[in-house]
């Protein structure tokens, strides 16, 4: 009954609702059992009603060790923690918790880390590079601290909601000096030579491409935040182009390793995706 | 990745303290595996600190399709659910409960059913029995209550506290008019043809035994609730006497059988352990 989950089994959830799509179960039990490690990461169905006492139920299981979240809860859960890490309340929102060996719990936010890891590992450095951010919402914002803190020179963000676009580049202006951070009227691509889409635009057939692709050019690196399809219509739109292009699964990964590692799991990836 | 944990895995959970020596996780998620069928038993670290807060967080979750219960929670769990079937409600203790297409929460208690299954499956009927039972704690009221509903003629009890054991034999009798209840002063096997013990002694080296094994003869069936020795100290006496023996394990099985059918799974337990 080897791999199996039995009474030692150390536990981790992923909080959520609803629950059922959700990839990180199955990804973390295929690394744990590579890594022969026993341990489960279970899916928790967390309605929205209730949420405070469900979760408070929860964070007093003796045996759960962390846990992640996703819609909606990546907001909520933040009154409930002990401890907010820098870079999460920099962005407003928490995705994985710890409990640390004196019981407390740590939160920190780990879908920007995921997206610049991904990056690096296929060999793309952020450093020096002009990006336009499409999306100031939870992704977008998330991303936005994340490439600024890997070294980025200037970063234009662009919302359907040109306030949301405001506040999160003044956010970022303020807390990277460096980084010239600002807002614009339209996802112009021209004049930057990393172009990110951090809006679910192209989830669904029909959906507009959320820049222009004729303003594309081969000198662009093209990502995208969506993992279905795998590859976006906007990646499509860019590899026809020329561009170097970077699908979502990769930014998945990188969140994993760094939720892992956050963890304090040393776990073997290798042909988990 | 086929048999892992995924996102619409179904939970199903076994909540005690401590947690990490209970089998039934290994056995229900060998099963579930065998069978083909999407759901994982996890172990519940429900600590006595607090513990309906944390339950009644459990019991919001919406993938938690039912759970069973060990040791110190069986009466405290009784409090929290909608509904309790009159089995338990004789035995005064819950160990499984499963949540209704409506939403409320229904508990059973299955030790004492579980131990009778798994006469049954040696091919040992209950009707008509002399049972003389040693120990009316929470596994002897079970077993009381589940050997006189499958039609046992006579019970003898007897417990190190003679009031336990009273109040066992009077609540028998009310129940089961057509069996006679009654209690000893000691744990007298002449006359009985099943003796039955249902206390821990035997689980430490040096425990007496729970009955004089120079009063067992050939014609009685012996049976322990005991798991661990497999065959207890009480079954190699009574085997060196030749008699028929019943080991825990057995019990054990006819619980996890009885709970599965509660939960309404067909599991394939062919192998399981």
């Amino acid at each position: 009954m080897s791999g199996l989950v039995a009474g030692p089994t150390r536990l981790y959830g992923i909080i959520g609702d609803p629950i059922a799509q959700v990839r990180s179960p199955a990804v973390f039990n295929a690394a744990f059992r590579q890594s022969g490690f026993d341990a489960v990461l279970v899916p928790l169905h967390v309605p929205r009603d209730g949420f405070a006492d469900t979760m408070r139920g929860l964070m007093r299981l003796g045996n759960l060790d962390g846990f992640m979240i996703t819609i909606p809860h990546k907001q909520a859960t933040m009154a409930l923690v002990d401890e907010i890490r820098p870079r999460a309340r920099r962005v407003g929102a928490i995705n994985a918790v710890r409990r640390e060996p004196d019981g407390r719990w740590t939160a920190d936010m780990f879908d920007g880390l995921g997206f610049v890891l991904g990056l690096e590992k296929s060999g793309h450095k952020l450093a020096g590079r002009r990006v336009l951010l499409v999306g100031a919402g939870g992704a977008g914002s998330a991303i936005a601290d994340a490439v600024a803190e890997a070294g980025a020179a200037a970063m234009t963000i662009f919302d359907l909601d040109r306030a949301k676009a405001e506040r999160l580049a003044s956010a970022i202006a303020e807390a990277y000096p460096g980084v010239a951070a600002d807002c614009a009227d339209a996802p112009e691509p021209a004049g930057h030579d990393l172009v990110v889409n951090a809006t679910p635009m192209g989830m669904r057939p029909g959906d507009p491409l959320p820049v222009p692709p004729e303003h594309l050019t081969a000198d662009m690196l093209v990502a995208d935040v969506i993992t279905k399809p795998e590859v976006s219509p906007l990646l499509e739109a860019a590899r026809a182009k020329g561009c170097v292009t970077q699908i979502g699964r990769l930014m998945a990964e990188g969140q994993s390793a760094a939720v892992a590692d956050f963890f304090g799991l040393t776990l073997d990836w290798s042909g988990v995706t």
